[in-house]
């Protein structure tokens, strides 16, 4: 199969939401409300659709509940994913209690954490485990997806135990690259790098850069 | 000044972390060890390096440190933003605690919620303000940047206030789009997005797309 880029992905979750918030009345789409929508062009929508097979009829657009389901086929939207979260801080918090993550099929399962403070504690009826559990938790229940929300100077031992365990897939928060085996992917997630995205459109006078 | 894609700026803010974790007693460093670290290649780097001007020296690398001073240049990061976040909820408090941005320039100088129970709460010596006095504080003190952490329904509101106070950049971790004037640049951050690239790579094996 082609390589899809980083940014054909981010569009197709783009995509999804605006045709899930479509009103239920409303049958097909064009490429230029889809793109209006997402900031871009409807020539750019028509390649990024194209690539995953022929999906629109010209002067018609797309049907709306075809096109969903089918993107949500393209990212593996059709099952269930259990989630595993590491780092019982603010961030962790927010993402354990993030409503967006259960609709989507995103399941956090299990909190694990090294402070013996926070072990125990409960969050939306999850009980706190101790990090120096994750591994042997993990080769008795398989995880699709970990998220760390550990400090940096944890980080890179907490995906150690997460790839011993038999993780194939993290989504880091902690702003440092991790070392993993070339089976697992990682998607690092700097919230700083998010606001530098504005400043360079601040410094380029605004224009220029849209998302 | 030509287009800047989006994955470039980010990549440009991945490239700028690396440099500035370097040890001090390097001084240069290859395009090779740059893509290593970027998870991606060292034509890449090339390409993204020479849309802003020649830095490197063939078989002897980039300088590290004029090399990192460009980048912040590039990114408009040497200077101090004023930010402002909107929504005193638990993402709120994550990104209002979150140490990268003060290091980056970006100062949260103050915090507004609509929820009397929380209004006069202090988070870091911040006093969380009533956002109905939002558009008179951004018209007597300008600011850069808004950080948006509301439910989606109050999202679109607090964005028309944001730019009737003379706004120009607008971080939104709402799901929904805002519609503001063209010269206002809003980025969007999606939590459940950032999930769904990784359900994309799991679902094709986990091959063809990594960070």
């Amino acid at each position: 199969m082609r390589k899809i880029s980083e940014s054909t992905v981010r569009r197709l979750s783009l995509y999804l939401r605006f045709l899930e918030q479509c009103a239920p009345q409303k049958i097909t789409i064009s490429s230029d409300e889809l793109a209006r929508l997402g900031g871009t062009t409807s020539a750019q929508v028509r390649r990024d659709l194209l690539a995953f097979g022929s999906f629109g009829r010209r002067g018609i657009g797309y049907p709306i509940n075809d096109l969903a389901s089918r993107i949500r086929g393209i990212l593996g939207l059709q099952r269930q994913y259990k989630v595993v979260l590491i780092g019982a801080g603010r961030m962790g918090s927010a993402l354990v209690h993030y409503p967006g993550f259960r609709e989507r099929g995103f399941n956090i399962t299990a909190v694990y954490e090294r402070d013996p403070k926070q072990i125990g504690v409960r969050w939306s009826g999850l009980r706190i485990r101790d990090v120096g559990s994750l591994e042997r938790d993990l080769k008795r229940d398989s995880v699709d997806i970990a998220i760390i929300t550990t400090p940096v100077e944890a980080a890179q031992d907490v995906a150690g135990k997460l790839v011993r365990g038999g993780v194939k897939a993290i989504l880091n928060f902690a702003p440092t690259k991790l070392a993993v085996p070339e089976d697992v992917v990682v998607r690092t997630v700097n919230m700083a790098a998010e606001l530098e995205s504005l400043s360079f459109s601040l410094a380029r006078g605004g224009i220029g850069h849209r998302e």
